[in-house]
């Protein structure tokens, strides 16, 4: 019993500030355009952000104070353990230490509740009891509900019309922490009335989900929107993930040579990476050789395989253009399970990072995912979302190649959520029902011509 | 940030032995009887279960040793969290102090893993390679599944026909873990065979599947039986939960006035009382006003309605008698959605302190305890399993009693499971599709005319 199975810290441990990147980046962000081709003021963006979130989504300040009511929050869940995992290193037979942080002990069951929390927070400082918010399948609408709860915030949510079928589950629980769901596109604005006009029986996507959300909070005074990834502050969040992981590692005197997290918006991998990668940018030692992977859909290859270039946020182009990896905004990925990880950009810090090469990405199938996540879970024990399961198939195949060399690094994954709403995607994996799919080229070519002109 | 929400143990904390509350009773306990009216040898329960595993049934010893390997297993979730409830505190507006300790964050979500890990571990010790058991709602087959995996045990599960139907994700998380899943009344078992022969379209009942499970394992050498819950052994382990429960109140200085679990077979409810009612036992001053209550259903009555006699263990008279509390082993509880409380029996351990007056029992119907839940889920996050909103529901009346009278009374309730499988039936709450169940005092009354004869 001399090695623990999980390295926990005490309340007090949860950290004190957020870390920001862009303090330590060697060149500034490139920021946000308007339709006028000029940096979008934080005035523009006042209709549906409270100040104290465009402060954030603007600051260059290295440490961001966490208000004292969001540390409080914290204390539900965080700290959250770090794993090593001794069994799944057995089953591989691999002489790599493989550690986990796990994401998936929030009440909400994903990572998101970090950035959740304070967002809530900050709107209700701002005097605003109504958020609208879009989920496509379920894993942000669920922890915006949840700390619109803890805050007594009133919480929307337009759910993607295919997950609010599919996904009953998920609804619930939104609903379970007294939030308002309605399917996408719905009768609530324009933007759904419209698409509904012209097709009344569309499955909605997260782009048209974003685009009735946006509307309600823009059109209502008493209502502002929050958005679950991709923007500055909320990456900034996520980064106590691994701050904690930090302090973890030093409890026990050990680092990681390489950290793996699924990338969809980029939130979870930044809230992991970030921090590691501030030793990095110290000149700390013990970083000089860190590596930090991305690991993304082969099907939604964003950063591997996309344009490095202004785009839109949002598939209809309601929102400002960023400089980011795209797929183009209007490219509608496959109908794969990992409904996290299907989206056309990604986070402007993260693209920014990987063009200056400070992080790798890499792609993976889709049914090397949940074989992945399976020997996880037979060998661990938890059940991970699908998003999840890219992570840890990246992190098996480092474990492998390390089994190969004889190299005994230390690997780290964040195991960003569990897949207790995904049953039904495992249940077509055991059926031999999932389907590998293809990088779309031609799709992803279509869309690229879309792109919307700069200067 | 003075007062913590969470009370955590280190890895050395988890217990090194699990307390047997039959050192510390009034009275030994009535030994189950076989078919000659005799009290069942060891050796006819060898058939299908391993001797370490009836030496604990049997056993009279205050602390039994926990193997280095159950408690290597055990560091995967414990020790688990012990929660101070301060916002349902404030939401109730009680001067109660609310503690609930969190056995959800098992890797199957609820506190069986803690029975299940040494059962497998037992049996792959005695060189049992199968082993085969029933579930009704999946928490247990799960738990098993899990426990299998993690020593190599095949695990077969026979799954009530109804759940198996409605509840697509309980099997599939068996599945992930390895386990085979039968819809029973099966085709595997005579007992199945029999059932679907007469009635083909039986939808199945515990009863059945203890049947058919237990025929699979009487018939195979290769392949042991395993049960959830009310057998001594089961209890026993459980105690962990109470025993760690302990050395957080310790760590904090406090103490529970009451205890408050939900009581269906009784293993969570002795897991987490019986440890404190060694300290009564011991006349330790702390403990000395202390109460422990079992929640029940008023559906399913066992402690506060049923009467005190040998009955069977299940609904076709296969296994020996137990004296225990029972509505009479045919009896068909109804249909309410807390499936781990609809049990004609209770344990013959608990059934036994109830009768002589050492615990308490109350029962509640299903529409309060879905309110509590919501409540529950509303100010701490985390969404109840709905056994669990039973000892939810008995916390909230009595903080709510302290709220009238301004007594501080320091209360704790096992928080037994999540309830991420069980969100149809708060569907079916928020729809206003939930029933309350008047006690079936008819059915309960024909049952009762079947007890076993005794001497």
């Amino acid at each position: 019993m001399s090695t623990p199975t999980k390295i926990l810290l005490e309340e007090s441990d949860i950290p004190t500030h957020w870390y920001n990147i862009v303090a330590d980046m060697p060149n500034p962000p490139t920021p946000p355009l308007g339709p006028d081709g000029q940096p979008v003021s934080p005035e523009a963006l006042s209709a549906i952000f409270p100040n104290a979130i465009l402060e954030q989504e603007m600051s260059g300040e290295r440490w961001i104070a966490i208000p004292d009511e969001v540390r409080e929050a914290y204390r539900i869940w965080r700290p959250s353990p770090l794993h090593r995992a001794h069994r799944l290193e057995r089953m591989l037979g691999t002489p790599a230490k493989i550690y986990y942080k796990n994401e998936a002990i929030s009440p909400a069951g994903s990572h998101k509740p970090n950035t959740a929390v304070p967002q809530a927070f900050y709107n209700r400082q701002a005097g605003i009891m109504r958020l609208s918010t879009e989920t496509g399948a379920g894993q942000w609408g669920s922890s915006l509900a949840f700390a619109g709860q803890m805050f007594g915030i009133a919480v929307r949510v337009y759910m993607v019309k295919v997950s609010y079928q599919q996904k009953p589950s998920r609804r619930s629980t939104m609903q379970t922490w007294g939030a308002e769901v309605f399917a996408s596109p719905s009768e609530m604005t324009k933007a759904g009335r419209d698409m509904l006009a012209v097709d009344p029986n569309n499955l909605g996507s997260l782009g048209l989900a974003i685009s009735e959300a946006v509307e309600e909070a823009a059109g209502r005074a008493d209502t502002n929107y929050a958005l679950g990834s991709v923007l500055n502050h909320v990456l900034l969040h996520q980064t106590v993930i691994g701050l904690e992981a930090k302090k973890q590692f030093a409890k026990i005197g050990a680092y990681p040579d390489m950290i793996f997290a699924p990338c969809g918006g980029g939130s979870n991998f930044g809230g992991i990476g970030f921090p590691f990668l501030a030793d990095k940018a110290a000149g700390d030692a013990k970083a000089k050789n860190l590596r930090v992977v991305a690991v993304e859909p082969i099907s939604c290859p964003t950063l591997t395989r996309g344009v490095y270039a202004y785009d839109y946020g949002d598939a209809s182009g309601y929102t400002p253009i960023m400089k980011m990896y795209t797929l183009g905004h209007d490219f509608m990925p496959p109908g794969i399970h990992a409904g996290g990880l299907r989206y056309h950009g990604a986070s402007p810090l993260v693209s920014q990072l990987f063009h200056e090469k400070l992080i790798e990405a890499v792609a993976v199938p889709q049914l090397a995912t949940f074989e992945a996540g399976l020997m996880f879970a037979r060998a661990e024990g938890i059940i991970p979302a699908p998003e999840s399961c890219h992570g840890i198939r990246a992190c098996i195949d480092e474990a492998l190649r390390c089994k190969q060399s004889g190299e005994p690094k230390t690997l780290l994954f964040n195991l960003s959520g569990h897949g207790h709403f995904d049953m039904a995607a495992y249940d077509r994996y055991f059926a031999g029902g999932l389907e590998d799919f293809a990088y779309p080229s031609e799709a992803v070519t279509a869309s690229l011509k879309h792109l919307p002109k700069v200067g």
